[in-house]
């Protein structure tokens, strides 16, 4: 069966995130205000055949360890997605 | 009170996606079988002072469709998430 998965990619904590600060710093400007901790991040949605959920949320993962992420400064985290 | 948002921006539909055709081209290289229509999306995390769900999603929404995408060929959506 085919599951619809999106893996996140979001920064580790600590590690520095440019495109958060300037967006942050940005918006004043465009009059919103009220609005802290920017963190920008990568999605990835993709379908993966397996047998079953589990299966393919493991795929996911380990697709998104090797392949979407840099783990050294990246976390990936993997969950089933409605279309 | 604050408000975790995230801000989803995806390709619209039909709009080349070069990054997710590239990933899913490198997919049979790397083992990964079973792996298709790959999309590659960009996340915002960010919190919002709101004084109620709704108007924090409203005030994300916003932020998402002026400064956070390109609507000629992104779409943006908020949505509270879990830290």
């Amino acid at each position: 069966m085919n599951y619809f998965v999106i893996v996140d990619v979001t920064l580790r904590k600590g590690i520095a995130d440019p495109e958060g600060s300037t967006i942050e710093r940005a918006l004043p400007a465009l009059g919103f205000t009220g609005v802290t901790n920017v963190h920008a991040g990568k999605s990835f949605r993709f379908e993966v055949e397996a047998e079953n959920e589990g299966a393919a949320l493991e795929k996911a993962t380990s697709l998104g360890e090797r392949l979407l992420s840099n783990p050294v400064i990246e976390d990936a985290s993997a969950r089933i997605g409605d279309r």
